[in-house]
């Protein structure tokens, strides 16, 4: 049996996108919803992002045999500790966090013999609030499913079932390696553009109307995940902190020996490491990860 | 008087992009090309690329008022010195390497006596070679253009009203600016592109398949100027050490002071760099930098 309504707590980018995509992929399973900002709410019943918004969390749960938590990782516990007194026996509890272990930890705590299943969409946009989600946001992306050892198998494959209909191919690993895993693939690339990007804005050399002005260059890459809710990644950085340093790390001693390569002079090495990286591009793009087009088909006129 | 001939040396992305642009924007202007690798002389040929595909370098500039080289910026002294037999009287000579104040010198030496004018324009894409190239690649991209001090008033000036009518706009400073600006809109963005993207290669815990699954996360950005040529990186690193240096170090400064906020779990640090980032990309936008699309306009279904 699978599920025949899914509760959204947080309506923005990824709760959003689950509601329109359940309504789109998943004929016949109901959709409820609820959002802490009443600003959100009203948005979200103007672009129908589920069946019902509902004015408070428990309300929204109320009969639900699914309910993801789509808010920010720090707010994760609250969220959960609020639709307690509506959940209903046996249902699933799940979230799109970006960081698995402390989540998995706190919604463990927060919510003591339920069923819970962690999962992350690694899917998403430099955008967020109740106007960004779409249906197809997931179409062709990963989500990995984290189940702690004691969930049941029929309730986790259900979970699975429910990503396949919402167009995403389904992994399922432990907390501490997504962690691992999505330190690399995500947050230290999130940490590395908002950090050149801070660094290129307070220059005194060159002016920011100049960074502005040439960032076709390349910089301009690194502006569009910059430009992510401050608010989602300071809670990843919070939550993920070993992972991140570790990774982290690994990074700056690679960084350390491409300064000292460039300081001798030494092209060999260089034009080996540039010329390793390109088989990684290609693979990303045969295997439907990137567009295929150049640039990433961004408009040239 | 404008240009009536102009011979592009280097038929890759860039020269093919060039002979492309004045075909369609320049009407009446004659083109020429060479190449050094016959297989890309024979596919400009097929794509023409120039009106005539000469097969030596001196050959190629004969009756040109400009000429342009568009090869590796390790390669301009030698292109340089090879077409100088063909040149005419008071031609213009100038080129589109990445970095500006070693091709300056280089030119100058090995074309004493002539009119060099170097420029650079800032587009491009992660692919090069004689089918990379397209007539638009310029139009609202910025060129560059660097006067040496005694470069001639007229001839400079025809030189941007050369790149405006391939859509470009132009801007002048000269070649030290030049550099420390593109260090840090385009060089340091490569080289750290090109450091994570070898990173995520080489790890024990996480594997490349993991790292090419999700890489949708954000890494995926990176990978695509991490796909850039070589040969064109490495030159560019070597003949512009001191600026990317210098933007370096200030980068893996800033870079240290976030590791010690995640270390300290410090949100508020954080989350004010976070926020301040979104402006830049904002303007870049808005200033016609960059698709104002979400994820850079990529395909969603
Ligand atoms: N963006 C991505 O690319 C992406 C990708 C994969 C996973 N994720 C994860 O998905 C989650 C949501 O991200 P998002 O991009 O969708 O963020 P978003 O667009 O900012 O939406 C989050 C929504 O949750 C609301 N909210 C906060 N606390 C709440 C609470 N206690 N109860 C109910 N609603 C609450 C927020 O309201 P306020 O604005 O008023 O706080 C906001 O409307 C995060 O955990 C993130 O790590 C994001
Ligand atoms: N790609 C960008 O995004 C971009 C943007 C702005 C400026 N630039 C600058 O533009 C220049 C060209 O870059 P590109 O991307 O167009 O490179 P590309 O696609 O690799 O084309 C360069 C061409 O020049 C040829 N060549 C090398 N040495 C030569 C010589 N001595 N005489 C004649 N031809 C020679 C190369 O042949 P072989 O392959 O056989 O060596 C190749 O076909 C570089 O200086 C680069 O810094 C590039």
């Amino acid at each position: 049996m699978s599920f025949e309504k899914v509760a959204i707590i947080g309506l923005g980018l990824i709760g959003g996108s689950i509601g329109l995509a359940v309504r789109q992929d998943m004929p016949g399973v109901a959709t409820s919803g609820y959002d802490a900002d009443p600003k959100v709410r009203e948005r979200a019943r103007e672009r129908q992002l589920a069946d019902v918004i509902a004015d408070n969390p428990a309300e929204a749960v109320e009969g639900a045999d699914l309910v993801i938590l789509c808010v920010p990782v720090g707010a994760m516990c609250k969220a959960a500790k609020a639709i307690a007194p509506g959940l209903k026996e046996g249902c699933v509890i799940s979230d799109v966090g970006s960081s698995k272990r402390s989540i998995t930890e706190a919604l463990v705590k927060a919510l003591p013999g339920r069923t819970i299943i962690p999962a992350h969409p690694v899917a998403g946009t430099e955008h967020s609030g109740p106007d960004a989600g779409f249906a197809t946001l997931f179409h062709q992306r990963w989500c990995i499913v984290t189940p702690p050892e004691d969930a049941p198998e029929d309730k986790v494959a259900e979970l699975v079932d429910f990503w396949e209909a919402l167009g995403a191919m389904v992994e399922t690993m432990d907390a501490a390696h997504h962690d691992r895993v999505l330190a690399v693939t995500s947050h230290i690339p999130h940490l590395i553009a908002y950090t050149i990007v801070g660094t290129a804005s307070d220059l005194e050399e060159v002016t920011r109307s100049e960074v502005i002005k040439y960032s076709a260059g390349g910089f301009r890459d690194f502006t569009r995940i910059a430009a992510s809710d401050p608010t989602m990644w300071r809670d990843v950085f919070l939550n993920n902190k070993d992972a991140v340093l570790e990774m982290l790390d690994v990074f700056l001693t690679d960084l350390a020996l491409m300064r000292e390569a460039i300081r001798a002079g030494d092209g060999e090495m260089m034009h080996d490491t540039f010329s390793r990286t390109r088989a990684i591009r290609r693979s990303i793009v045969a295997l439907g990860q990137d567009d295929p087009r150049p640039d990433f088909g961004r408009e040239h006129d």
